[in-house]
Parts: C-alpha cells; structure tokens; sequence
C-alpha cells in the first residue's frame, strides 16, 4: 500500500500528470504482444487467439458499466454513464462494441459460435477480467469510476493499431469497425470521467486511491496479454482445454 | 458448459475414477515449473518467486474454507471441516500452515516482511488465487465443496517434492515443515471431501458439476504456476511492480 500521511492535495494539473505517469509506465501500449501486433510480426493463429481471449473483455464491459451504474448516487452521473452501456450493447439496430468485436474476430477466421460460447478461453483471461467486475464491485467507488481512466490512452493505442492492422493485415480491414467507434467514445468517456476524478477526489488519499486504481486496472489489462503472449507466441504452451488456432502461418 | 441429459448416475467408484482422471490430465504435477523444481533445475531467484507468489494461495486458504464454513448447513460437516482451518492459521501454540510456509519462503532468503505484506506478488497470481474465492462464495455448495478434491493428487506430488527438494536444494531442508503437515492432513480432508461429494451429488447433472468445479480448481492452480513460469523462467518479464529476484545464480 501507498503510504500517505498529511500530504497535501494535488492541483487538478499535477492529478492528471501522475495519472499520465501511470500509464506511460504500465498501459498495455508498452506490451511486446501489441508491440509484435504493430510491427505486423503476429501469425494468423495468435491473431484469432487475441480476438477470441479478448472478447471475453469486451463482453463483461457493459456489466461492469451497469454497476457503476448501480452505485451511482445521482442522476446526472447515470445520465452521463449509461452511454457506456449504449455503446457496447448496442440500441438494437445499430451493432454495439460486443457485436462489432464478434466481427473482428470472424474477419480472423473464429466463427462466431464459438465467440459467443467463449469455448476455449484462457482461463488466466478471465481471472483478470473478473477482477475488474471485483474492482468495481468492492473498492469504492471513486475507485470504480478511476479503474476507467485507461481510457485517457486508449485512442493512441487505437489509432495506431488501427493504421498497422491495416498495413500489415490488409485481410482484416473489413472487421475494424470496432476500433474506428472508440476513437470517438474512449475520449469522451475519458473527458468525463477525469473530470468526475477530479472534482470527486477532495484529499490527497482519495487522490492516491484513484491513481492506485487507474495502476490496478493497467495490471488488468497487461495480465490479459501476458496470457495470451504466452500461451500462443513464446514457445509454450497453451493450458489444457485452451483454443488452439488451426494453423500457424504468418498472417 | 458440459451437455447432459437424461444421463445415468455414475456408480461411485465410476465418479471417482472421473474425478481421477481430471487430476491426471490437468493437475499442476504435470506442470513444466514443477518438473524444473523436481529435476534440480530451479534458479534460487525462481524457488523464491515461487515462495512468495505462492504464498498468497496459502494466506487464502483459510478465508475460503471459511466461506465453505459459512455455507455449510449442518453441524457435522462443519465440525469435519474446521480441522482445515486450525491446520492453516494453527492453535496459537503449534505454528498453522501459513506460518509454516513463510517459514519456507524465509528458507529460500525472501524475508519474512515481504512475504506479510505481499510485495511484488505478481498480479496474474493474485486474480487466480481470488477466482478461488469465487468460486466457493458463487458456485453451487457442492461445487465449493468439490473444488477441495485437488487434494485427492497431492500427496503424490508433496511425497516426491519433499524427496526431491531434500535432494537437489538441500539447503531447503529446514524450511519444509509445510509439506511434512500436508502429508497427513491433505490425505484426511480428501477422504471426507470424496465421500461428502459422493454422497450429496445426487444426480448426473450434479456429479458433472462436482467433476467440473475439480476442473475449474486444477485450473486455478496451474494459471499460478503458468504466470510465475513465464515471469521467471521463460525469457519474459515480470510484468510492472512485480517482485525481482535479486540474483539468477543456480540454486
């Protein structure tokens, strides 16, 4: 734990800037998975084996909104959140984030089904995601709100991803509809929920445990990928009953 | 999820000889860090990440069974089951298993404060330690239950550990008191956890949950030993703030 005792408050300015700090240092930007994903040294096989872990992430990011949701005291703080859930799920005739990764991951070659059925997940993928549903159910909930500040780094991450993947996986392109909506919504959200941070965090603990939060979920995030870099690219191997991509090309 | 319908109940020596085969597939004896350790091939820095990382599954133990506690309806299975509680935190008197384990990490020169405090404990560890957690407070009694018959393979383990630890670090020796207790106790628990599931699964369905949440264990135990595997032993990294082995000299 992050000792901190009579300290003062940080100004807003010197808030955002150690929750810059946090991510320059432990974002998943820096994640040799994603840096072998941009440098387009990735095989068709760890390609599917990212989408498929990785939908399990996106398909719990609506629960987790609706408990936020469910722990939000006012009115105007569900208004502003409950895009979130929009975003994801979707209104019914516009596809959401869950169903535009599904896409992405058939443009990979992992039909649908089994997506949905999350049949062959890695077991350490869930346990990463489900301490994120754990972070946002028990930690307060400045905490909850602070876990989503990833949010302030996404959009670099995306928009270069987004030009490598088609640079180095032009057969991909048809299924990065995903990618191209969060350029807009990850900045939004991360506008709002600093904002919310700031104003919410009104001692120098708080502070901490909101920069403590935002450090919890980047070891959320690289967890995930460390997973997957090691059951699929180090020669390791993949725990039993995990996906084994049917072939091992390059891509 | 495993399909059965209109299925006929095993026979128990038939569930046990399903439960049986789980361990042989998907048991962490066959895990390659283990194999390294029984062989002689472990790095002092790596028995210590070991001994720390696997001290956080230790310092739960407890807490679970006493969630299962908690969960028990009646009287006699609780009776039976408060041995695994005393066998972990101890009388007061006679040192539990928790004490004996950070006596084993202080053996491999991890000091002790360390060890209490959790430092460095790698996160992957730490969300497969609480996916135990969930597991007995969310699952069905019978599958928290169920998920103790790990119990039922690891004597055989600790047996040829013990043996090969005296053998290969025999600077150890002194630190092994943990696994001499288990060689009792684990046997004892395993006896009255098979013959407790074995009665109270009264159905197909429910032998196939009670198999399935000994799966789900095997599982949770061999994502520990994947994470400290591959922030040890592979040329990775631990991922950020995680504990570094002061020196890589062969044990």
């Amino acid at each position: 734990m992050i000792e901190v005792q009579e300290q003062e408050l940080l100004a807003p300015a010197e808030l955002e800037r150690r929750l810059q700090a946090i991510g320059a240092e432990r974002y998943h930007h820096r994640h040799p998975f994603h840096l072998m994903m941009h440098e387009g040294k990735l095989t068709h096989g760890q390609l599917q084996a990212w989408a498929l872990n990785r939908y399990y992430y996106q398909s719990i990011i609506p629960i987790k909104d609706s408990i936020i949701l469910s722990r939000g005291e006012d009115s105007a703080f569900r208004r502003a959140w409950r895009k979130r859930i929009v975003d994801h799920d979707g209104d019914g005739t516009r596809p959401g984030g869950i169903e535009k990764w599904i896409q992405l991951a058939q443009a990979t070659g992992v039909p649908s089904e089994t997506v949905i059925a999350e049949r062959g997940i890695l077991p350490a993928v869930r346990y990463a995601v489900n301490a994120y549903i754990d972070l946002v159910s028990k930690r307060s909930f400045l905490e909850a709100v602070a876990s989503s500040l990833t949010e302030m780094f996404s959009r670099d991450l995306i928009s270069l991803r987004v030009d490598r993947l088609h640079q180095h996986y032009p057969w991909l392109s048809g299924g990065l509809a995903y990618f191209d909506a969060r350029l807009t919504q990850a900045p939004e959200d991360a506008r709002f929920a600093l904002a919310w941070v700031t104003e919410h965090a009104q001692t120098r603990p708080e502070q901490e445990l909101a920069i403590g939060a935002l450090s919890a979920k980047c070891d959320i995030l690289w967890a995930q990928l460390d997973a997957i870099y090691y059951a699929y690219v180090t020669p390791g191997w993949p725990p039993p009953g995990a996906f084994r991509p049917d072939e091992d090309q390059p891509a």
